[in-house]
């Protein structure tokens, strides 16, 4: 050890906690787990919801295939082992956002109710929020939308295993907020997810 | 759809993107990569740089053995495989870190440049900023410090592929900075990131 030339660093007491993260960021975090069929809305509702969280000074930030399975799950497949470590691994890295004290949209297929009670089970464990968010809509509504011509292919047999065709999608049972795309609009359903992170203290 | 009922939603224009973020932050995101031996100091200054950053306002989160081993990678272990893979999930989440807006404090061994390399390569083509951080200690100090009692077990034989031991430590060939903890005082350490974040215009 030297002599002490820096006399202008001071000293936090203590390490920094959730708590004192919410303090700086003026609320609470939180994830936001948005499950249901590929095409049921759930990506539209997150990038809605974003932007008007954002505008309210809040902290979010979405994960979703896009920047999931290109990066960290780019060594994963589709097959049921690999969905649900795809799964186990993206509600580690939620678990982390909130922790930091963001707000995180994770918006996945998610089609096993196993796995995701895994993720709320990890989250509960630690006290973070965990809130379920069922985007239901008709296996005919959410085809007829098709916005990837994922069903197309899954039809004509040019993708296997596809949620709703030849993979199962096992519906929530208790989930915090059942939205149903097929009959509410976009601005209904947003408005639903404020209210519930009004009503949970997340958000002022 | 049915009738618009929520008329008090405001829609934001586009997605909501890192610049963004870094407004509402008031900072830019980073990841700080401290890498070195056992006991060489990396989250003790990680420790305090975050404290000295959280009292400026600087939203900040640590990633190190303990949140990222017992969690998201928890199924791997310690062979040479296993290393790089672990290494590669931690930049991941340091990157997403980094695009949600935070300055990342990533403390890791990370024995092998090859790893590190690939996440500072992932970083920059994202155009994140990545700094790597060589907490460089002798041998000799770090095996007196001995925090953990590590030394001593693999010394004894009890642990194997200890880094430094019986396993490589590949030092950074040009690190964004060079710490030497076992001729500097914690403040001078902290003190020179300080002075990198700004440089950098990372923090104001």
């Amino acid at each position: 050890m030297t002599e002490q030339k820096a006399t202008n660093v001071h000293w936090h007491e203590g390490d920094i906690n959730r708590a004192e993260r919410a303090e700086l960021l003026k609320h609470r975090g939180a994830t936001l787990w948005f499950t249901g069929l590929s095409g049921s809305g759930k990506s539209t509702i997150a990038v809605a919801l974003e932007g008007v969280l954002y505008d309210a000074g809040v902290l979010c930030y979405r994960l979703d295939g896009d920047n999931i399975r290109l990066g960290i799950n780019k060594n994963l497949g589709f097959s049921a082992e690999d969905r649900t470590e795809n799964i186990r691994r993206v509600g580690e890295v939620s678990k982390l956002f909130v922790d930091a004290g963001m707000v995180v949209l994770s918006s996945f297929i998610s089609p096993y109710r196993e796995d995701r009670d895994r993720v709320r089970a990890i989250h509960e464990a630690a006290g973070m929020p965990f809130i379920e968010i069922f985007v239901d809509c008709s296996l005919d509504a959410a085809e007829e939308r098709d916005p990837k011509g994922l069903y197309k292919k899954a039809r004509a047999g040019e993708i296997k295993n596809f949620t709703g065709i030849d993979d199962p999608y096992e519906a929530p049972e208790s989930p915090e907020l059942h939205l149903h795309t097929d009959k509410q609009t976009l601005a209904e359903e947003v408005q639903a997810i404020l209210e519930l992170l009004r009503a949970q203290n997340i958000i002022a």
